[in-house]
């Protein structure tokens, strides 16, 4: 069976060891119940690195009081079987006692960033995922970490975080990996309905066709969102969060489109909030 | 010369270097100026450590608009010459581009033992100073890092986010060096006139009095702060910030004294904000 280290005090020993033995530490952080996605970040931090840890940790903390906290799904046993299939070396499983004691008071905030897509409609949740991840790098202290390019502004917050911080991580975005139907792999996706997953492949449908308008010489972004919006609202299981085309650096929306654009978009399906994104440089 | 090291990237190689050969660092932040309260630090992380770091910043976030940045002492190369004669090994001197590089946007933040003392008169000094802490550790990556216990709050504060974030480093309060007269070794002693420099004692003089009245069975805190109060507002100079007896935990004041207590108080003598505590086991 995968070695589990589910104290700090064992991981930071641990990454020591690994470290002193001039070894690279590649981190894959999830929220468990792993998937294709997860695979390929495995895959990925394997290339990158000696040691591949997958932490498993579901983080209270960047759930909202009205999120799927307690329906998350979850499945160690799962979980860990496959881990050790995919080729990683170590599980890092930290229960909630042991990474909020009592008396917990710290927090990591990165401004700005964090203001706009995910950031406006789940206030609290990037605050709760840089404070988690700068603990998780703090405990496996990792040389390389690997992250799902599908959450796209968690990866900018957590590369302006590590710059910011000086930390001494590389943050690695890897692509998205998908159904053959274009549907984004993600745990949430199981609380799909039959209708409802018939449907959710609309986002990404909807971000190819604005990526197609862009490469045809579109320039507005209200032209642009609005084609990708139609799209959506014909799936009548969908409510759109947010469809927005923003610059890649600030995450800012930009009423005519230049320079390197994210196509980014939330939707609803019943239990299920769906995220997916996609990058397009105007020529 | 002692080596001199400006940049992060340089820091983490330096770091990593002394790590893979089994060298335990020792880190000692300053902002500079250094006297010999930092010199007493000095020798204790080379006590605790094989290569001791002294890091010079003074860092502009936490210092709040109406305090003394622009004024607060400098001397590099005093304070260079300083690190060799007390046995330091290297000096970490990054400037505050490299520090806090436009588009900075992050912040670790210690709730809750940062509303109380020197956290009320100086809102935002604690955020300032665990981000930049926070920032220091990730640069030179001590296994200890010695801080001074005239900075009682700023201790606990530090040793709270090192807990809470997982980070793996020891923090160590050495104990607050005095002149002959009892007033505590400070780079803003230098502020004084020759007639402030004579009443400054009465800061010690009053936590003594404390200590003492408690040591004799008093309870009260209000008893035990005014008859503190009074000996500092005998000194015609002298503005009390604040002067109180919190419980050595929270830092919260405590109608009745009981448990680990805190005596701590911050000062005005003219230009000077001058902070001092010790502390008392109430039997």
């Amino acid at each position: 069976m995968i070695e589990v280290v589910q104290t700090v005090s064992k991981m930071h020993q641990v990454a020591d060891r690994l470290r002193m033995a001039g070894q690279r530490i590649g981190l894959v952080p999830t929220m468990g119940y792993l998937h294709e996605g997860h695979l390929s970040l495995i895959s990925r931090a394997i290339q990158l690195s000696d040691r591949v840890v997958v932490s498993i940790f579901v983080n209270p903390i960047q759930f909202g009081p009205n999120d799927d906290l307690s329906a998350y799904p979850r499945d160690l046993d799962r979980d860990l079987a496959l881990i050790e299939e995919f080729g990683a070396h170590l599980a890092y499983v930290p229960d909630a006692e042991q990474m909020y004691p009592a008396g917990y008071a710290t927090h990591v905030d990165v401004e700005g960033l964090t203001d706009h897509l995910c950031g406006l409609s789940r206030p609290g949740h990037f605050k709760g995922v840089t404070t988690v991840v700068a603990k998780l790098f703090a405990a496996v202290k990792p040389h390389v970490a690997v992250f799902g390019q599908k959450d796209a502004q968690q990866v900018l917050v957590i590369q302006r975080m590590v710059r910011d911080l000086n930390l001494d991580v590389d943050v690695v975005a890897s692509p998205t990996i998908r159904e053959p139907d274009g549907l984004a792999k993600s745990s949430r996706n199981v609380y799909l309905t039959p209708e409802e997953r018939e449907q959710a492949p609309v986002l990404y449908r909807a971000l190819e066709r604005g990526k197609q308008l862009i490469e045809e010489g579109h320039r507005s972004a209200h032209h642009v969102v609005r084609e990708m919006r139609a799209i959506i609202t014909r799936a009548p299981h969908a409510t759109i969060e947010y469809l927005e085309a923003v610059d890649m650096e600030g995450l800012a929306p930009r009423p005519h489109l230049s320079g390197r654009i994210l196509l980014a978009g939330a939707v609803l399906f019943g239990k299920a909030r769906l995220i997916d994104n996609i990058s397009v440089d105007v020529p």
